[in-house]
């Protein structure tokens, strides 16, 4: 049997370990999330602080998601997505279309580094509340210039592929991403995410099928599936969401 | 002779393009700064507009830069510097190699995206004027907080690759961007990085290293370099690099 991999992320929320997480739930993939494991196993935060510190072998990463197979070390969702879509039959075949896909990755990455910014848009080291007037600024610019445009590109990457995929015929990791991205927004922005999703029906029947996928059914159901909540990237803060006509 | 490649970013600014031009130019490959050719000629704004407006043919962009080859159209300045780099001997061999330059070069564009964000914290679509004192508060915390945990992790990469480069012996498209990111941070904070610096004796040196090889030479000599200014991702605003203890 493969030896598992091993995936280094905050055991108490989804964040950037979540696009990660379901590339490996996807493909069937043998791993143990380290950081959820009781302390007396090596869980907790301490392994995470480690690598941060520069006190663990291998590739120095910079900070979580960080994936461990054998003596190889990787960090960085993007990149842990494609060297896992690649090894598992997740992502296309051939450079060009490849690097097709670690594009859209990193679009879809892009955007959730703004719905980040939404509620910390001064700094990620700053607590919520002592940015929250900038974070309403960032939140309105937000629903009404960016996701209205961001969402509407990615309809027209699936109108253009042919579907049902955003590569086309075939399930690749940036379908993942796309999925859990829409179900974060969903979460953070019901509201804002409704309106703005009215317009991509391609964008929410392609959430819907990933939902669907016998091994992501089943992970969603099951306890590894962290809940949403005010931790991670996706944060539902109802005063964000909060429309000014209203 | 091959055709060259064809690179469409903003005419007026260094920005996320740099990254691609830096590989482009180590590489002495043959490319057209469409943006930057007269309008007659099919430049200025027109032809990135009718990309991000879907009126371009292949596989669609969100927004610049875009690289395209013949029919191959490829956006994201890491996943263009990729294929660059592994098109032209600047991209290491081997698929564990090739994914840690590109875990480098993702976290060398999300510093990038950090200190954009110090100028425009609530939104790149709003002025600077408009949202300056939150711009205060975030460079404040990027000059104090993130510079001194960023530098010292790309220093102790480069201590554990042995040098000269960021993967070791070989000179790889990461090296020619940590170059730009430390261009940039000296002309947006000039007194902030040269303080985080004093302790980053490898990165300085690096930096050097790039600049001094002849083709990167040449090209900062050229025309072809834009200067940097307030338009792209690195700017100075005095006041955002005035420590508060003056």
């Amino acid at each position: 049997m493969a030896e598992p991999y091993k995936l280094y992320y905050w055991p108490i929320l989804q964040g950037r370990g979540e696009f990660v997480r379901l590339v490996l739930e996807a493909a069937g993939a043998p791993y143990i999330d380290v950081a959820r494991l009781p302390e007396e196993q090596g869980g907790g935060f301490k392994p995470l602080v480690a690598f941060m510190q520069g006190e663990q072998p291998g590739h120095p990463p910079y900070a979580p998601p960080i994936l461990v197979h054998g003596d190889f070390v990787l960090a960085q969702s993007a990149a842990i997505c494609a060297y896992l879509g690649q090894r598992h039959g997740l992502a296309p075949e051939g450079e060009g279309e490849r690097m097709h896909a670690l594009q859209l990755q990193l679009t879809i990455a892009d955007v959730a580094d703004e719905a980040h910014n939404t509620h910390h848009p001064i700094s990620g080291m700053l607590y919520y509340e002592d940015q929250k007037e900038a974070a309403l600024a960032a939140s309105r610019n937000f629903l009404d210039e960016r996701l209205p445009r961001l969402l509407p590109y990615f309809e027209r990457v699936l109108e253009r592929s042919g579907g049902p995929w955003l590569m086309g015929e075939t399930l690749a990791y940036p379908d993942l991403s796309l999925f859990q991205l829409a179900e974060g927004l969903a979460y953070a922005f019901p509201k804002g995410f409704a309106r703005a999703a009215e317009s991509t029906p391609l964008i929410l029947a392609l959430r819907d099928r990933v939902a669907a996928l016998p091994r992501i059914a089943a992970y969603l159901e099951s306890e590894r599936r962290l809940p949403f909540n005010e931790h991670g990237v996706f944060r539902h803060y109802p005063e964000l969401d909060a429309h000014p006509a209203e």
